[in-house]
């Protein structure tokens, strides 16, 4: 078991209705000057079970409130115009708090705001590039505007984390911005507002989570207690996504994937476990960065290739390892008698919900895979993880992902 | 799965050697004048693997700071004198914070004195009875002196939760005290500080930590990942507790212990469950109450003959449940293969384990029983539990635990 450092001071009110029955409350908490952050237009449609959108809610919930509003905050959040829009409507407004409502890129645009706003001691429009350094970690966050959150989508766990994934169109730069200061004060969490979720969107979320929770779960040093809480959080995920395909307004169902997101990437799940370098994550950056594909199909994509590669390659006590941890994890989740039938589950299992299982058919084709796996040799130190991996085993393993 | 509204702010740091590594530094986030609080004289000994004594390493840390002492608190800890003192030195001395060094009755005790102190305006000397309705909950806590503590024991998980038990000798109350400010705001836990810890209070602490959790574990509405969850941090007590028997300065064992204590009191095992009532607690209170004896040996006492008593007795939807919780459990920790093979395996772990089974072994014979059944119907609301319990049952439950 390995040393940790652990804090997650977030409030988290999970449940049906928590929105009309203590948004309020909360919000009385902070000043009177609210700046409400959201995407598209799906907070203004009623959710099967509520008498009214929860825009129109948050909106009747404030009206002693000074409220500004984002709107328009786009999936992958960009640092210019929403951050930028966001940071210059806090600093002209004097905003106490932000509500941000939608789902994880509202809220990880939000955090950007929140950290930006706090830190900046000079009006934006005139320091765009010191906004930028604090998102990029070069200049440290000093402060923020707190936040709280009404989360709609189970997915990346943003609502319970510290961080936020940001991206600068103008100079293709995509990073993950990160500060202790900006862990939401609040985060609302109401099932009912996954009832109406695309599918695609419900299966991206589910195996966004899965991967956060592999990443940590193969790795060398790892107590028996995370491997029991690791494998029945994704065998809940396994058997609820099924419920919800069949019955998309089954209210447990869709509480227990979204209890299960929530927890998936703030790392409650593996305290005390060793650092895995989390490859698969870093493999499928490069994927949806050269073809803008849905990072949860990337991920389930790459999974069963990365484990089938590792187990095959490995040597000496690192084999030991990767066949024990791939076993234990297949017999757990899905009752597979050993490694290769643990593999095959996972990906029979991702294709049987539905998740297209091919590069070619996310529009993928071979043409660059060498180039992506030279990329991600280069950057993501995948030498130094867990199961080791050099540039040829990243191109084999994109090579493996075509068929 | 039922709403809830959770948050736990306290920053944990976990793992061999984390007090000389960052105590320092946590301490400076805070103002000059420490006040420490700690129990008898097992933090003066040097723990295996360490070069000096727990408190000695304390007090050179604190060598920039003005320090004060308050030594001397008791299991169970006492409103008086131990509260009174911590407030008036606190009051005396303008403390900015505590550090509180030792096991669950030392935070106890300083979450009740940071609390009061906090809160009172006036001199505890002269507002004693005002004192104790604070910690009584009939004034409400509306501020608190920082605590950072060294937790030396797993058991309580008081480091991770905001209660503490203070008893009042001269009243014959004993009652928890509960405040969101009294969170710790920092928790260092190394578990070699539990190297030398006696069998006794080992066994205590892990038999207190599954009781908390089968507390929870055993309700009406619980959903998968929680079931995952408890029943791996059981199996993962079960395992270690029998390696530290035979190994007491096996650090992994040692850490899993105490990582699961740690998360035992605090809610996290059951978000989304439905409350229990929490019974076999209720009985034991009454049995410690009466007796004095260790609160984890009565808790191990009562536990499987609750269980016995509510398969046997209850009908209907409620028996299904009950066999049906019963059986997961019992298969899922300890490969039991229907409810009575897992009343009996829990049973036959304590035992062997060497935990006192019967209530005569802990000095309990037959006289009271009544008595305490009935002080329990009238005080402890088991009518209104997952599975309720009257007078009769308790005595029944009472009279099952003489052999």
């Amino acid at each position: 078991m390995v040393n940790f450092d652990y804090q997650t001071p977030t409030r988290l009110i999970f449940g049906r209705g928590v929105v009309s029955e203590k948004l309020a409350s909360v919000m009385n908490q902070y000043g009177k000057r609210v700046l409400i952050t959201y995407g598209g237009g799906s907070i203004k449609r009623t959710a099967p079970g509520h008498d009214k959108s929860l825009y129109d809610l948050v909106k009747d919930t404030l009206t002693d409130k000074q409220v500004f509003e984002l709107g328009g905050i786009q999936p992958n959040p960009k640092f210019n115009p929403s951050v930028l829009d966001g940071v210059r409507m806090c600093q002209d407004n004097d905003i106490d708090v932000i509500l941000a409502v939608g789902g994880g890129s509202v809220l990880d645009c939000t955090k950007a705001i929140a950290g930006v706003a706090g830190t900046l001691k000079t009006k934006v429009t005139d320091n765009v590039e010191e906004a930028w350094d604090i998102v990029c970690g070069r200049k440290p966050t000093t402060a923020a505007v707190p936040i709280v959150d009404i989360i709609t989508m189970a997915a990346t766990g943003s609502e319970y984390d510290m961080g936020g994934v940001i991206s600068r169109t103008e100079t293709n730069d995509k990073l993950a911005y990160f500060s202790k200061l900006v862990f939401p004060a609040v985060s609302f969490i109401d099932p009912t507002y996954t009832f109406t979720l695309p599918v695609k969107q419900t299966l991206a979320g589910v195996s966004d989570c899965i991967n956060h929770i592999m990443e940590s779960y193969f790795c060398g040093d790892h107590i028996d207690m995370n491997d029991a809480f690791m494998e029945g959080a994704v065998k809940s995920l396994v058997k609820n996504v099924k419920i919800v395909l069949e019955d998309p307004q089954n209210y447990n169902a869709r509480a227990e994937i979204f209890y299960a997101t929530t927890l998936g990437c703030n790392g409650i799940y593996c305290l005390g476990n060793s650092p895995s370098g989390w490859p698969m994550h870093a493999m499928e950056h490069a994927l949806s960065a050269y073809y803008d594909i849905t990072h949860g199909e990337g991920l389930a994509i790459v999974t069963p290739r990365w484990m089938k590669h590792i187990l095959d390659h490995s040597t000496g006590e690192l084999h030991d390892q990767v066949v024990e941890r791939i076993e234990k994890f297949g017999k757990n989740v899905f009752g597979a008698e050993n490694a290769e039938a643990s593999i095959k589950a996972i990906h029979d299992f991702y294709r049987n919900i539905g998740i297209p299982m091919t590069l070619p058919e996310v529009g993928i084709d071979d043409s660059r895979l060498a180039e992506m796996a030279k990329h991600v040799a280069d950057n993501e130190g995948l030498d130094k993880a867990w199961a080791p991996l050099l540039e040829q085993d990243i191109l084999e393993i994109f090579k493996a992902c075509m068929k």
